[in-house]
């Protein structure tokens, strides 16, 4: 089929005015936040319903055109870039929230539901929707789910996957599944519904969910610290979580700090210069949690671990604690960060950094390197800043220099090179430094399985041979 | 090969006396607690290592030997049953704890661990295990994970499948899988942890898994309230929860605790007599979460959804408020009770409760119906004792015709009919009941890529054909 006649086809299947082929929105509609590839599709739609996606993918088995789900796209692993002649599938008119039952706590949504939608439903309804990250402006249900997203609260309450009561999907031969009816405890035979999740739409895509919620925290507290040495990061959650479920336990370097200081009006915690911090946040419910938060405080000050700190006294400072962390990216970004997003367990996470540190350091002095991230899970985020006097391509060319000893570094711990962005296009060719031959054989199987014709965002997380 | 060729072969891949086929040990290790099919294995052999499994399902994909794997036969389900010439490969000697991270709070264990074994380890290490049922002193873990077992602590603490960090698995196919690698946070493609974990030993079997652990309990409370209808325990439910997070939430009728009274020395929570009762958990960190608790009490009295209760003031005394609940299936026992495990959104129990017992009890007015379960996650067990003068085989007859309409209604409501006991040989012809056609043919699929030689617990969950 040429470009037009799908382009024709695809207006008689949808809505007037949901298939768009001008090269503003192709150009729009085929990227993610990544911007490392040109967008090139023939067509963006806009499904307003599981049974137009379903009549979609049906249409692309029939006529084997490339189908590539796009959300918020604010992915960073091109998960959702479309760069070869694909039809893009838009979630943006699938926004609805359709169905809320407060006894369950649960909320049906359509995948395009925005993230901070849904946290602003679950408020309204003195609930809560407990996965946050940077971009919950932005990104959408379907999307988070397909990389199963993470953020700053994994410590406590998991990823997107621990909130998935139920999913619609449509998979990649055109069937509408159903995936655990919302239930809580359901045996059946394997869950699918883990499958979808996390599989970046080569599978299917996942049209609706019916997201758990949970009840409002109380008291949010925060506490700052600064610390002598990385490896006291591990000395300091063992000792608060003894006694403490934390909400969540954060790590950024001095650097990183600087960085938000000199890019915006944030006050430093506390007097004190420390290498390295940590931020703990959790429910003071009551006065015996805020005196034994003080007291484990005053305990590793004892221990030498922690060199200074501060707790919030108030909502407002709480706010503007978490501002030292948040405000991190925001702050590098004019410096063309090459963002990596690796992970190992908790307890080799100080080894692990020094020892990525002092590769990337040696190799390339010239380089400034930002960590933080959510330290508690044994998620980084390695920023690397380019020199202000190096082009961007060359820049970029030395950064996937980088990579290799970086990966070889993730494999030689066992960590993983992608903690929560995502695999997409960005980190296909790395994918054997976390998961095996033989694992992979069976993730292409699978594939086989549920997409025989290959048509679900191909060519994203592995090649089909 | 003869069942005679198969021992000797067998007797050259395991250690010395690993490998029985006496007549005894076939019928013990054949079973699990179902007890409704005559086991008939060819032998049973006890592997020590991942290694050792390795080489059994390559010799029984060589011979197209079938194996039934076999953990700790607690099983309510028959998925680890051996009725037709398999070998049942037995956990037992796969008992060792190997590693132990405290900083992680991970453990790695044998699939042959015993839960209660894994909670005692925990416990010893100032942590806590937290997934508890019944048969928690001989279920081993692999078996736990393969059916993804849930029970007392769901509400809080959710199913097996949330505590595992890693998974060692050997496939159909004979290869050796390590999944997952113990990351808290990993998006690298399917998550083939989550579909081994429930999958009853049809892909492959869990050979080593490393699970998580939490810090222990504080001071842990039990109220037990008598209610005036079944639609109150929503209310209570959700009155509670909005404040308080709850450990546990279960239910049991008053006929089930007559039961409980009868069988043993176990006192009435108080003299008020109801209808349902409903047993809370929670931590009490603080006088001011018992001054709340106190407080909602109070608020559900004054609504008319309470009619009495009564708070534990220690340890002993929540201790024996539980035995109201948890001795309630030895106490039937005794009445040859025919189980279902079935569950609903929790919204729609009241409802549903009601129209399953109104259908059992019109049409067989002499049979004692026992409800109990764990109503905070909506998972029911719906226990029929047996009439004194009908005979075993009259009895467990009428129970499949009563089968057909349960399950009928839990089709209505969108509900499963295995919450947590899985599915294997008993529910296998009911498995339609919670997941479409498409659906299972989706799970043939996925068997077929893990296992295309069906040699693995063959039979079990579904048919090839």
């Amino acid at each position: 089929m040429t470009p037009e006649q799908i382009v024709t086809e695809l207006k008689a299947l949808l809505d007037d005015g949901k298939v768009l082929d001008d090269p503003e929105n192709l150009d729009h509609y085929g990227r993610d936040w990544t911007k490392m590839h040109a967008p090139k599709p023939v067509a963006v739609v806009f499904p307003r319903s599981t049974e137009q996606v379903q009549a979609l993918v049906r249409f692309a088995n029939e006529h084997r055109v490339a189908l590539v789900p796009s959300g918020g796209r604010t992915g960073l692993s091109a998960g959702a870039v479309a760069t070869n002649g694909e039809v893009v599938v838009a979630f943006d008119y699938m926004n609805q929230v359709l169905d809320f039952s407060p006894s369950d706590r649960t909320v049906h949504c359509q995948a395009g539901v925005i993230t901070e939608q849904l946290q602003q439903f679950a408020e309204d309804n003195d609930l809560h929707y407990p996965v946050d990250f940077a971009s919950a402006g932005s990104s959408q249900l379907g999307g988070n789910l397909s990389t199963n997203a993470g953020g700053i609260k994994v410590i406590r309450y998991g990823m997107s996957r621990d909130w998935v009561a139920g999913l619609t999907v449509v998979t990649g031969k055109g069937d509408v599944l159903h995936l655990n009816r919302d239930l809580e405890k359901n045996n059946t035979g394997y869950d699918l519904r883990h499958l979808f999740i996390g599989a970046e739409g080569t599978l299917g895509f996942i049209t609706e969910a019916t997201m758990k919620l949970t009840r409002q925290p109380d008291h949010l507290t925060v506490l700052v610290l600064g610390l002598n040495d990385l490896t006291n990061t591990m000395d300091v959650l063992q000792t608060f979580q003894k006694q403490i479920d934390l909400t969540a336990y954060e790590f950024f370097s001095h650097e990183a700090m600087q960085h938000v200081q000199t890019h915006g009006s944030v006050q430093a915690p506390f007097e004190t210069e420390a290498p390295y911090y940590a931020l703990l946040e959790f429910e003071a419910v009551s006065d015996q949690v805020m005196d034994d938060a003080m007291t484990l405080f005053e305990q590793c000050m004892e221990n030498g671990w922690v060199m200074d700190g501060v707790i919030s006294q108030s909502e407002t400072q709480a706010h503007n604690l978490w501002q030292l962390r948040e405000r991190i990216s925001e702050s590098i970004a004019p410096r063309t960060p090459y963002k990596n997003d690796i992970s190992v367990i908790v307890s080799k996470v100080p080894e692990f950094l020094r020892e990525i540190d002092d590769v990337v350091t040696h190799h390339y002095p010239d380089f400034e390197i930002i960590w933080f991230g959510h330290i508690g899970d044994g998620n980084l985020h390695l920023n690397i800043l380019k020199p202000e006097d190096m082009s961007k391509d060359d820049f970029f060319g030395k950064c996937q220099q980088v990579n290799k000893w970086v990966f070889e570094i993730v494999e030689r711990y066992g960590g993983s090179v992608s903690a929560e962005h995502g695999v997409g296009l960005i980190k296909k060719d790395y994918l054997t430094y976390t998961r095996s031959p033989e694992e992979i054989a069976y993730l292409r199987g699978i594939k086989q399985v549920f997409d025989p014709n290959g048509i679900m965002n191909p060519g994203k997380v592995f090649d089909l041979d």
